[in-house]
């Protein structure tokens, strides 16, 4: 049975990625330029999808840098790029923007699963990676396509340490994923998505295997 | 009041487009290149945001062409173009992901609500023009953005001849938009769009101002 994946090249999707293989899915991993300043996510979000040995596409959504403005420290270099949680680094309904053309392209390659890597350290901060909007969601894509399509947080509710421990046990090359907000060599290390990382690693009890600057 | 309007060329959004403007709502067109054959029907878009003197952003998803596939005769040169519908002209979930995008950008702007072109005689051929459709998206809408936004088909319940005569009365220049799936000089008279059109005038026993080929 095909799957599509929403692949971001960070630990999260890339664990989601590698769940899905082990429950048996022919994955087709799918990854969004969108105009972000850490466009490299996507190439780190490619050697993730060789890594696995699946399918994977990179849609250029880069024009959607018009659509969001210069509202987002994530896509506007003249925002502070914030250590701590700040709604600048919300970039507003873009899983939804990623979900509904998962929709499209599972519905054109015959794949009836969307699975995508909205954890639950992020449901507080994010609504569209809460259970609540993605069952909506899901209702909507059922309905607008007329089919049964499934759409599925399967880390909603657990803690981005517990998927670091159970994408261990699955194999999920973390040394290759990219979390940073920036686009430097290395993790910046000071960035809020860094320092998620370090402390998700740090609470699982496991070694980070990427090298920051700081 | 900013309002977001999903705005393709064709008839039906250039009302809906007149109809926002004539409620008070200060309109934000949005038209979206998914790699449609007809690719012309953004720059029909953009005449008739200038004609209505309105801000219009044209975003560039012609990517999407990757996404769908072969799938549809809307975008795939080698499939014939029918005269009567039929699923080959369905680009499954479009609307949804120009709803998802409409919605971001709305968040952006500040605009409370979007409306879209979907009419009651495509209702039953398209689901994401259904209203039970359009609602649910919307309350997706409000979880994943924690706001309360909304989306309005306003004339999800009156047939396409109806809109035409509303249209009138508000002064839509239907000579200036286009309805063929083709990508001519002329609006091609043959294809299924233009037989809708070609019906919905004379349902409405209005003279349609553009010329055909055939």
């Amino acid at each position: 049975m095909k799957a599509v994946v929403v692949l971001s090249g960070g630990p999260d999707s890339a664990t989601v990625a590698y769940h899905a293989r082990s429950q048996g899915y022919d994955v087709y991993a799918i990854t969004f330029n969108y105009g972000q300043i850490a466009s490299k996510e996507t190439l780190h979000a490619r050697m993730v999808a060789e890594r696995l040995g699946v399918s994977h596409m990179i849609v250029d959504l880069s024009s959607l840098r018009d659509v969001f403005g210069e509202s987002t420290a994530l896509m506007n270099k003249g925002i502070p790029m914030p250590s701590e949680f700040e709604p600048s680094i919300i970039v507003p309904f873009r899983n939804a923007i990623f979900l509904s053309i998962a929709v499209a392209y599972a519905t054109s390659i015959g794949a009836s699963k969307i699975l995508y890597g909205a954890q639950g350290s992020d449901a507080p901060f994010y609504p569209d990676c809460r259970e609540d909007f993605y069952r909506t969601f899901q209702a909507a894509a059922r309905l607008g396509t007329d089919t049964e399509i499934e759409i599925e947080a399967p880390f909603h509710n657990i803690k981005k340490s517990d998927v670091l421990k159970l994408g261990l046990k699955l194999g999920v090359p973390y040394e290759i994923t990219w979390s940073c907000y920036l686009n430097n060599a290395l993790h910046c290390g000071v960035c809020e998505s860094c320092l998620n990382r370090k402390r998700a690693f740090a609470d699982a009890n496991l070694k980070d295997p990427v090298r920051y600057e700081r």
